[in-house]
C-alpha cells in the first residue's frame, strides 16, 4: 500500500478522464478545426469540454481559453494584461507568495519597465486589507492574487482586490491564480468582481498538459503567442485534444464541493490531532487554510532526508512546490518562519480520495522517520 | 469505409502512441519534477521519450526541448532568438510561404522594430538560393526556413541558410519549421547547419498537446513563458506528461524513412496518374515536391462544395491550413497560380499508413463530385 500526499503537486488521474482520454486518442483524434467530419466530432469534443468548465465557473463557454496549463494560463494572463493596458498606468499589484509562475513572469515585466508591488503576507501567510487598499492606485493596471497558496493552502481576501480598484479609481484588471482552488472551493469569478482566473487540469484528477484562462467578455488582452485562430487568436496552435477531454471528463466528476470539503476538513483535523502526539512537530499552516493543503516542519530534521525515508516506505509527500524542485521556500520566509522551521518544511496535500488510512501511514512514518534520521546522525 | 487523406493537418494516433498515453494517464501520472518514487518514475518516461526523439535527430536528449507543439516551438525559437540577438542587429530573412505560427509572430516583432525580409517564391512554390544569399547581410540575426510547404509539399533548399550566413558574415541563428518534414525525411540539424528546428507530435501519429524545438548547445534563446524550472527554464511549466509519452512512442514507431518514402511516391504517382484521367483537374504542387502533401486544383468548382461532397462520402481532404480555417491561401497566390485555381484548391495529404483503396475513393469521388455539384449550378 502507498500514500500519496502530494496532490498540490499532481493528482492521480481519475477514471472518468482516463476513459476520455483514451477515447479521444483511439477514435477521436481528428484537428478541430477541420471542416470535415472527422474534425466536426473533434470539436464538439472540445466543445462539450469548455461547456462542463464553464459551468463550473458560472460562466460562459466563450469565456474559457484552453491553454497548455496554469503556467501559461499565468504567464498569458499577466503579460496579455500588462501590455493591453500599458498606455493607461505601468503599476502592478500583488503578493510576496505567489506561485513562481506570477512570480518570474512579473519579474519579467518589471525589466519591461512596470512596477510591481508585493504585499507582505502576515504569519498565516495572508496579506492585509488595508495594505491592498493603500497599494492600489489610480495607475494601478493590474492586481493579481492567488486564491489558495500552494504550500500552506492560506486562503487569501481575493473578492477585496475589485473594491480596492474601485475605491482607488483604478481601471486594473484583476487576475486570479486558482489553481490550488479549483474544484475545492466554490468559484464564480464574476461575483467575486474577478476578471482572469488561471485553472488546471492536473490539480483537479485530469490529465497534465492543459490548463484554461477565463477571460470575462470584454477585457481584452494580448496574445502570448500567434498563429492561427484557435482560441479566438488569445491562445492559436492545434488544442491538446486528448488531455482538454480528460479535463472535461475531470470537471465533470467533481462532487458536491462542500461535502467533499467536510469530510477533507475531517481528515485535517485527525491529522492534526494525531501529529500532535508527536514531539517537535509544527503546524505552519493557518487553521482556517484549505484543508486540502498541510504544512508542518518536523524540527531538526531537514526535508530531504525525510521525504527520502517517507518515499522508501510508499509514503508520498514533499518539501514545498514541485515547480520549484528543491529550493527553499519563499513563501514560509514571508510569513516570518523561523530558520529552524523553514529547512525541515513537508506539504502534505489531500485530495478527495485521501483516506484515513493513508494518513495513519504518514504519521506512523513521519514517528519511524524522526527515530531513524535521529539515530543516524 | 473511410479515406483519411488529411494527414497534414494531424494523423491518427498510432497503437503504440495510444497504449502509451493510456499506460501515463493511468499508472504514470506522478509530476516529474516531484523528488519521490511516483515523480521519478514521470521522469524516467520524460528522459525514455526525450532520447528517442533526439536519437531521430542525431542530436542530444539535452538539445530537446518539449513544448505545447508547433505553434509554440514556432513562436518560442523566433521570438526568443529575436530577442536574444536584438542587440547584434533587426534583420530577419524568412520566406513568404511560411506557416502562420511563423509569420504571424515575424509579423509582432515587425511591431517590435525588427525588419522582416520575405523571400518570393517561384512557381513551384520554392525560394531562389540567390535571394537568399543576397538577403543575408552582416546585420541579420535569424533566419527561418520551413523545411517542407503544409499545403504543396514543396521542399525549401533549407541547408543553404547556414552557407548564406557565413558567406556574408552574418551571426544568425537558423531556425527551421521542420513540422511537415519530421518523420519522412531525414532530418540531422547539425549536419544541415540548423540551430532550431520545430518538430509536432500529432503529424507523426501521436496526440496532440506536444511538440518540441531542438536547440544546438551552445545556442541561447530567451524564454517566452516564466516560472519553474523545467526544461532548463527555456519552457517551465509541468509538462504534457501523456502527450510526451505518446510522443516518444509515436517517434520509436516509425519505420525505415527511405522505405516509407519509396511507398508513397508510388502511391502519389498512381493518385496523379488516375487523377489526369479527369477533366479540369491541375497538379498544383512541383514533381519534387515530398509526396506526402499534393495539392490540386479542381477547376470551376470552389473548394467548400467539393470538401462537403467528398466528407459526406467519408473521404477526408482540406482546402490547406487546418490552422487558416477557410481562409484562402498566401501560399497558393505566392506561387502565382490563377484565380480560378487559388479558388478550387484541394490538399490531399498522406501518411504512411494510406492505402490504394482510400486513393481510389479519392478519385472517384472527385469525379463524382465534378458531375454532381456542377449539374446542381
Amino acid at each position: 500500500m502507498t500514500a500519496y500526499l502530494d496532490n498540490s503537486a499532481t493528482t492521480p488521474v481519475c477514471p472518468q478522464a482516463v476513459d476520455a482520454v483514451t477515447a479521444a486518442v483511439r477514435d477521436y483524434w481528428g484537428n478541430p478545426s477541420s471542416l470535415h467530419a472527422k474534425g466536426i466530432e473533434a470539436d464538439g469534443i472540445l466543445a462539450d469540454a469548455r461547456e462542463t468548465i464553464a459551468r463550473r465557473l458560472f460562466c460562459r463557454p466563450d469565456e474559457i481559453y484552453f491553454t497548455s496549463g496554469g503556467t501559461e494560463s499565468n504567464n498569458l494572463a499577466l503579460r496579455g494584461a500588462a501590455h493591453a493596458m500599458r498606455r493607461r498606468g505601468r503599476r502592478i499589484v500583488t503578493t510576496n507568495v505567489e506561485h513562481p509562475s506570477v512570480d518570474e513572469t512579473l519579474k519579467q515585466l518589471e525589466k519591461e519597465g512596470f512596477e510591481v508591488i508585493r504585499l507582505p503576507v502576515d504569519s498565516t501567510g495572508r496579506i492585509n486589507e488595508r495594505d491592498l487598499f493603500r497599494a492600489v492606485t489610480p495607475d494601478t493596471i493590474l492586481i493579481s492574487l492567488m486564491a489558495v497558496n500552494n504550500e500552506t493552502g492560506t486562503i487569501q481576501p481575493i473578492e477585496q482586490a475589485r473594491l480596492a480598484a474601485r475605491r482607488n479609481g483604478s481601471p486594473a484588471i484583476i487576475h486570479c491564480d486558482a489553481v490550488q482552488a479549483f474544484g475545492k472551493l466554490p468559484l464564480k469569478p464574476a461575483a467575486l468582481g474577478i476578471d482572469m482566473m488561471t485553472i488546471s487540469s492536473h490539480k483537479v484528477h485530469g490529465p497534465k498538459g492543459v490548463g484554461a484562462l477565463y477571460i470575462r467578455k470584454g477585457v481584452k488582452i494580448n496574445p502570448l503567442v500567434f498563429g492561427g485562430s484557435q482560441e479566438d487568436k488569445i491562445r492559436p496552435g492545434t488544442q491538446p485534444m486528448p488531455a482538454i477531454a480528460g479535463f472535461g471528463a475531470a470537471v465533470k466528476a467533481i462532487p458536491n464541493i462542500s461535502e467533499e470539503l467536510e469530510n477533507v476538513t475531517w481528515l485535517r483535523n485527525y491529522m492534526c490531532m494525531r501529529l500532535s502526539a508527536l514531539d517537535g512537530v509544527v503546524l505552519n499552516s493557518p487553521p482556517d487554510a484549505l484543508p486540502y493543503v498541510t504544512n508542518i516542519s518536523v524540527l531538526g530534521i531537514n526535508s530531504e532526508p525525510m521525504l527520502n525515508f517517507l518515499s522508501a516506505r510508499g509514503i508520498y509527500v514533499s518539501s514545498g512546490s514541485a515547480c520549484a524542485k528543491g529550493h527553499s521556500s519563499p513563501v514560509l520566509k514571508s510569513m516570518g518562519l523561523s530558520e529552524e522551521r523553514r529547512k525541515s518544511p513537508l506539504r502534505i496535500s489531500f485530495s478527495r480520495f485521501t483516506t484515513k488510512e493513508e494518513i495513519d501511514m504518514l504519521v506512523d512514518g513521519i514517528a519511524a522517520g524522526q527515530k531513524a534520521i535521529r539515530k543516524n546522525k
